[in-house]
Order: structure tokens, then sequence, then C-alpha cells
């Protein structure tokens, strides 16, 4: 046995699988001591690549007696793992989740990027509203104060789990038979291109993260409070017109978003 | 009084700056009540608005009394608050945070991006190594297995207040002089361009969100768990030869990233 003093000692075995050039995420202050839920999710996080995609961890009562903890140790360690996307509920039980989706920021459609990753998209209608335009989205849409608008909410899925919440808002004058031709589990994009013929030239995005507020972890079935990313998105047509507004959030446990970034020069 | 069940009754106050338009982020579930916790936090968030950035919210005490709640339940809505940015801790009191910065994802640097914001960027640095590079890394960076690499770990500061943590890895190859001649509060960019002559050809991103380690907190200065942005960059020169990969965590309380899309048509 190494002990803590012995040169070349091994690391704690929590920290095994920080190799030099691993992106340095151990849980080791520069002073102070490693709280002790921490070493232990570093060690379930060990089990989790052990086990692989799919596979069933060990009950909160088991893990408590393997690591020689509490169970509310295991519990935060677990919540945490959770949050990250390491670990889903299923059923009665944790399974070890798969690796995130990987999502292209691009003008393309939510529907096309999932795809594109082989998995199947769908969209659940929430609710399809008509509202007079507030001064707030008058300028993002290009209406007049008090026009009439959409705002349109609908669930978004990927093989059928639920993995967002996506709010459009758009001028009734632009779709004005929204509520009538369009089937709410396809693409928007697809039906402005090619039933209207509005091409999109370009959209302003800003992404952040942000909490799940309780309606919206009801609306997506996540825990309350799970970290999400927000995407808020202003597009125009080719002719530079205000289209549309879109608030869309992703379960940041499922999502992450990728964008290939060249020289201007 | 308007009783719940008024025709038209004035929405619950908690609501009242829900205007149709504005994004849906109310706290009512389409079924079940509200979290009593939750509508104390939309009465802060009422709060907050109307005292506008770097004004001091009432104690924890003033407030419970103030909503005639337990203290617990005003501390778990400024909680979220907190890890939201709509507040900061300032000395023993609690203020008002100012907006998120806003950051391009762009090939530009971190100093760059803060300094289009008027606020003063800068960097400590934290740990500067050199390691055999491991078999994770050697394609990345397009070095032989076995080859020396830097890491170099620096805290991202905005205006002296520490916002991120920033790991690098390059070839010792490439910058051999890492140690000796750059200066680490400097941008590692201007440097491999102007003293180095490598001038950036293009990279691939890959931004999500995490919460941050107790290692990573005590350095950036957060509570524990603070869900962060993450953005994973792969980095080639104007050859398309690997150049480094970098780790960048940023506080999700105080960041948001922009980008602009362009139709590729």
């Amino acid at each position: 046995m190494n002990t803590p003093d012995t040169p070349h000692a091994a690391p704690p075995e929590h920290l095994r699988d920080q190799a030099p050039g691993a992106p340095i995420r151990s849980g080791v202050p520069e002073h102070g001591r490693i709280p002790k839920y921490y070493a232990v999710k570093a060690r379930i996080a060990g089990l989790i690549d052990e086990l692989g995609d799919g596979r069933t961890l060990p009950t909160e009562r088991d893990l408590a007696e393997r690591y020689e903890v509490a169970r509310e140790t295991v519990r935060q360690a677990l919540r945490e793992l959770l949050l990250e996307g390491r670990l889903r509920r299923q059923g009665r039980g944790t399974v070890v989740a798969g690796p995130k989706l990987e999502q292209p920021l691009s003008l393309a459609s939510y529907t096309e990027g999932v795809r594109r990753q082989g998995r199947t998209p769908g969209r659940n209608l929430i609710s399809l509203d008509r509202f007079p335009c507030p001064a707030a989205l008058a300028a993002d849409i290009g209406t007049p104060l008090g026009e009439p608008v959409w705002h349109m909410e609908r669930v978004l899925l990927a093989d059928d789990e639920r993995v967002g919440l996506e709010s459009t808002y758009v001028a009734v004058a632009r779709v004005p038979r929204l509520d009538r031709d369009f089937e709410p589990d396809s693409s928007f994009y697809a039906y402005l291109r090619d039933r209207l013929g509005i091409p999109f030239g370009d959209a302003d995005e800003r992404i952040e993260t942000v909490l799940a507020t309780p309606r919206e972890a009801l609306l997506i079935g996540t825990p309350p409070a799970l970290p999400m990313l927000l995407i808020h998105r202003l597009s125009r047509d080719t002719e530079g017109r205000p289209l549309e507004r879109v608030r869309t959030l992703y379960r940041g446990d499922r999502f992450s978003f990728t964008t290939h970034l060249a020289s201007e020069g």
C-alpha cells in the first residue's frame, strides 16, 4: 500500500482516471479537503465508465454500503450525476445515460439537426394563441403595435423522449393560416419555405444557462431547477425583414451545441 | 378583490409582469399548484426589476416578513436567483446583478471579446506544466505520443472579478518558450500571432452546461455546483494543422454567448 507521503505514490483512487492531458476536473481544492460527497461522486463516475450506456446502477443503499458512507452522501453524488446527464432515471432504477446530443448551431431547424444524429425528431403542441402585438415584440418581429401575433409553444422530442420546449412568436400577417394548415408535429421552417415561399436569410442567437421553472419542468418532465440551455433567436428573411422570435429551452443534461468558427481574414 | 373564479380576474400578483408576448416563464403548471418558494421568487424578481442594478435587496428576514413565509422559503428563492445571476453577494449583503456579459462565439480571444463590452479583461496563471503527450490528446493537437505538451491553466477576469477558468493544451514544439517569454496575463492568441507568426485558421467548438467541481468553484470563487457554460475548442492554423485544445469554463450566472447565423445558400 502506498501511504500519502510515499514518493511516487499512486494517486488516490478517485483521481486515477485523471491522466495528464485529460481535462482537469478533479475535486481537490488547492487548499482544503475534498468534500466527502465529491469523492463518492468520482468513484461512481468511474463505475459509470465501467458499466457503459443503459446499464443499471446499484441501489443507493448498495452504494452507501460499498463506499461506507451515509445514504444522504450517495444521494448528493447521484443528484449531481443526474443533473449532469451521466445518469438517468428509468422506472424505479437509475441507469447510465448515453452521451449528450450534439446539435449544430445553424439555421437548420431542430428537426433537421436531430435527424442528422440518427434520432427521430418530434414535437407536441402545448398551445397556439393569437394576441395583439405588445411593444416588447414589435421591433423583433417587424409588426405594428397591436397587430395580431401567434404564439406557438411546443415540446421537443427525440425518439419520443421530451428534451426541450420551444416558444415561437410570428406575425399573423406572415402566416395567416398557421392554425389551419400547419401540422404542429412538423418543421415550422419547412412549412415557411415550402408552403409559403419564405426562405430564412439569417438569424442572431444568444445562448445561456437557466434553471427550469416548475411549469417548464412539468412540461418537459425534468426535475425542477435542472440547468437548461436557453437559446434566444431573432431571424430574418432573405430580404432582411424580421421574421420570428424564438425561445428554445433544451435539457442541459441531454444537449450540447457545436459550431465551426472560421477566420474572417 | 378578485377571487380566482371572477371572470377577467387580474392575474395573480406574481404573474402581472407576464405580458402576452413576454417569454413564457411562469410558475404555473398546467395542473397542480405553484410551489410556494416559486411564488416568492417571482415576487422578488419583480422587486429586482424595480430596484435596478447594484441596489441592495432587503434582508432574508425582512423578505420573509413582507411575504409572510418561512425564512427557508425565501432562502430557496434567493438561491435560484443567485444561481441565475439576477442577484449577487456583496460583502454581507445581496445586491441586484447587472446583465450577463454577451461574449461572441468567434475566433477572437476572450481578451478581445471582453474589451468590446467595455470591460477590462485579465488572466491569473494557476499552473503551467509540461508533460508527455497522452493518447487522448495526440490527434487533437497533432503531436506524437510522448512528445512534450504544455498545460496552462488560467483564471479569467473581467474588471477584476473572477468569471472563468481556462485550460490550454499545446505542443511544446509549437511554443517552445511559453514558460519564458509569454506574459500569462496577456492574450495567448496575440502571442501566437505577433511573436511566433502562427495565425489561427479555424476551430470547432462545443458548448454545454456543467456543474462546477469543488476545485473549480474554489478557483473561480463561486458556490460549488453552480451551473457553468463549458466550451471545448479544437483549433487549427491557416494550413489546417491542429494547434491547441482548450477547455474554458464560464460562470453561468455571468455569461451568455452570441452568434450570427447566415444561410448557406
